[in-house]
């Protein structure tokens, strides 16, 4: 018996992500795609542009879109929901639904820093979904709100994790260079990117160095608090279509040579006797001199692997590497399924 | 009465850069274009594959190509000669032609770390250029060699100068993302860089790391006294033309505000007064969030400008910027002709 | 004393390139930016996201937009507007520009079929604009509208017009790879068309289809009659910022030799003794094997011209070349501005 | 019991298609790889810079390389070899391999339209393998060499093929948009094709024009009486990774509606019941306006189908469409491969 799950913003770039991962999951049961009224009444293959280089799930194709409110009654017996809405209206939105019931696995930032919501990646700060205990106290919910990061934060935090354990964080240095299906299907227009980089994204440096705080802070008394060590990001944006790539500059409390960094992120592997459906090795290393390359890792474990290569001794702190993520699926979708696996896996 | 001047390694991408500085340049008189055997005896329109997106010059198309020799009797009146050379040719080529008393401006990295070899940009240590008269001592000649530094150490060592003369400099870290055309124009296979990019680039970190620190050197008794702050650097191709952009975050040994930085930056302009034809100001400062980007602004100051925004504060050092430089004008053959012209008007 | 010209439609992408052109124009004198009421009051260069790799014009940069209604003060000494309106709104606004008397001159295609209204590329029919006579009797106006084509037809008819006058023609077979640029800034999402193109533009066929045979045609009792001949078009998106290339089959009514057809479109230069500001060659052909190519010949002829290359033997029909169009110069905003430096010269 | 099979030229861009083809085949073994003298003696995975995008495949890894040279007694057991090889290399080495009683696939061009040489699409005229009777009497051979056509005109043919056989054919137009990985791994630099395209591949068109014939041919008495028709073609190559896209423009004999010819492509699967590992679908119809897209379709049937979309009615022929084929699939490896699995089935 599947689990039967929604999700809110079904047709868009995320969202079409949501439906490859859940269309055949061994979990979850995909039950109802929400949208906007514009798309509600359609079937899905009609209310969205599928762009995927995969056709549309075959059992999914003629499924109806409803709207995204928690009293339809296609939610009636959905239990979990995965929001892929745009932050100004999962603000509005997710709440309805975990007033609802509805437990809340969602991509977007809207509550992402709220002190009662959890910011999870499984592999790094499982115990934080404890917080949705007090989340619910003090909103008065019998479901909740659970929040994976911004995609570049999970990106940096999965590689930082194993050096944090062993050897202490202090200062941390990233620049990223990030793939156009970020921003969404029509966030950067081919004019604005071919031949060209941006070296800005809104809000997304704030992120990496906030999120990345709380991410690696420790729950005590029902708070987290959060992680001592800086971070400093420097955001671009490139003629990449999946794939966020990252420069990443260490300093650790202890010391730490590149070789003992490679082994702490190899060795990383705290999920695998879990059995998630979603999960795969977090870190795959590289050893090529020239990887990882977006188009050419960036589909290591399904998507999920975060690939590092190029650990080395860094002049100033102590190592530098590049690490690569697949941003709609690692950093996005898939995120916030493997948190559900996790959940469902622990608390159900 | 121009100055007759040759180009060496004139049909390849540097090469041709060269040519388009050249062909119509108020001081100098563009006289000989050397290649290999191969392009020698062939008019230059022939000889070499123009993928430039103006026309070859008018007065250039018919000269005949002739090989790299400097008793070749083409180079007889000639007394500067600018080498676009691979590093190996130039390593062995380019003493033979200050041997034969040319004044060798070399964008090739071969001398550019030997101790009597001035590596210079007029703007940061046009003293150094003195270095030549020990260069001559130690090797008998009658020329010399004077290099220009590597494309991504260019861009950076302008912006970090009117830094480190106002605030000192302690750390700098450095991420860059590199146009294709820095390769050469066969180095870089579509089939490596569309929808990807390539987090390495061969000898390119150690050279910005090196190089920085003799460009922001002392000449103190006929030697270069390396600066003593630190450099990191992370190096990345992207699937851009032309322009690196150059994520900057710096230490400074007394703290420095943003907006100090800013004007420092702003208000170097040291040879200005000099009149020099291929001088713009060195660096110039947009406001927008989104700026500099390599399409829109690497022809500023017709591609001699550093262009530099984003100059905000860092969580851990004192400033962040992004800096972008056209990586074959400034970064290249216009650095050597720069390199060449103050020579001119301070020497000669 | 230069003619007050406006720009209807002045902040989008076609706006801007009118902007550039006529910014500083020995005919024109730019004196009327006009836009939607979210621009209107402000400066021009805080209404428009200016993405031109050169910076806005000086002289243009604090000048005030206003809404589009002629009754705006700004307009009483304009007496001729350029409009780069989308179409719906060209539909509605043009002909209230023409009412108050300004001559429209405009690249939208809302009245390019109208039987009253001309539609000309100045090279190919010139005499066309005498429609407007018809125009201003049957709608009452003193001023009028004078259309140019679609961009990828203008590329083809002037490839076409020489061959007609000299060999006649009977069918054509089009392909087109077409520039993003030509969608408007925000027209292709860089998701949809890196690694990709779309073999669709909505259309854009009929019009090549339909407007070559009103362009070729034959003005007659104040009346276009068509011409004759078939042509049939397979129009694409692909992943090029500036410049259409078109793919020509062609079999003329008499029989044409590659070398008749190659000198017939050199000797095509009919109004080179008007000196007019924006004319260029309008045909400029290249020998090389692999030219045009649109990134290293649009912009001949300051992209006035069209660069024709591959003329050579048809194995079904008599000829085939390929033809390239900087297609928001030539193809849109230059077009326009031709027409109206013919349209001064000739009648003012 | 499989097959043993070899792969000469396996290390380069068809070769590593090749080898993802037969890694894991139900028929083939894939036993031996070949390359040149500088890759012989290394292991697969040191002797080729494997760029797919999926992993180097488990039991080929750490195969070593052999001189392509079939005394090498790795080809003793082996009785087939797809040749990668290089069109002057293939001249030389294939009949070695076809005298020492190899059975050569070649995806060559060399020997195409030798008049004893079978060129086959399996599902277009798989008779013409028998050709190969006469080759061995002519060259005195035990083995054979059977080749697949260039990847552009497979595209077409395939299309084709139905409408023939429906309607006949007249007069075919083609204008191809082909993908740089057509070229080979360096085929095609970066600086040549970013925001750009290029009107001509050096002797495509003439391979399309005469191979077509050849193909639609008909054999009798042990010779190919070449196909009526007429086609013309004008090939591109663009931005694009993998993916031929090619607009045809189709005059039939006796006419045809694009209802009929879209039927008759969907019907036409001649092989379905033949059970060949590698076959799918030959013609897969989108009926969206703006598809086939190569970068959304190509891997439709594992890359052997063509997908058409766009048919319609043609102003001056009977019927105009969109074809789009995965160009090193489909186009190269692929086809060879479906060649020797539809011979095996047939004749040993």
């Amino acid at each position: 018996m599947r689990i039967k799950v929604g999700v809110l913003g079904a047709t868009g770039s995320v969202g079409q992500k949501f439906v490859q991962l859940l269309a055949d999951h061994p979990i979850f049961e995909l039950s109802v795609l929400a949208a906007s009224e514009r798309s509600a009444g359609k079937k899905y293959k009609d209310a969205c542009y599928w762009y995927q280089d995969t056709e549309i799930p075959e059992n999914v194709k003629d499924m109806v879109v409803v709207t995204t409110d928690p009293k339809n009654k296609e939610f009636e017996d959905v239990d979990i929901v995965f929001s892929a809405l745009p932050s100004d209206l999962a603000k509005k939105l997710e709440p309805e639904f975990a007033k609802e019931g509805k437990l809340v696995f969602s991509n977007a930032s809207a509550y992402r820093m709220e002190e009662d919501v959890p910011l999870v990646i499984p592999e790094v700060n499982a115990d934080h979904i404890e917080l949705i205990e007090i989340q619910r106290k003090n909103r008065g919910w019998d479901g909740a709100i659970i929040t994976n990061p911004n995609c570049s934060t999970i990106c940096a935090v999965i590689t930082l994790k194993p050096i944090m354990d062993k050897f202490g964080l202090e200062s941390v240095f990233i620049a990223t260079m990030q793939a156009v299906s970020g921003a969404g299907y029509n966030g950067v227009p081919s004019m604005a990117i071919i031949d060209n980089l941006i070296p800005y994204i809104k809000n997304e440096e704030e992120k990496m160095q906030t999120e990345s705080l709380k991410l690696l802070g420790t729950l005590k008394d029902n708070k987290v608090e959060f992680a001592k060590f800086k971070l400093s990001a420097s955001c671009n944006r490139v003629p990449v279509l999946d794939g966020h790539t990252e420069c990443i500059f260490v300093k650790t409390s202890e010391g730490a040579e590149p070789e003992d960094v490679k082994e702490a992120m190899d060795k990383f592997d705290p999920l695998k006797d879990l059995d998630l459906p979603t999960y795969a090795k977090p870190i795959v290393i590289r050893e090529e001199l020239d990887r990882p390359q977006p188009r050419l890792d960036r589909n290591i474990g399904k998507g999920m692997s975060i690939v590092v290569g190029r650990i080395r001794k860094d002049p100033i702190f102590d190592v530098k590497y590049v690490a690569l993520e697949h941003n709609t699926i690692r950093g996005a979708a898939g995120a916030s399924v493997l948190n559900a696996e996790y959940f469902v896996k622990k608390y159900l």
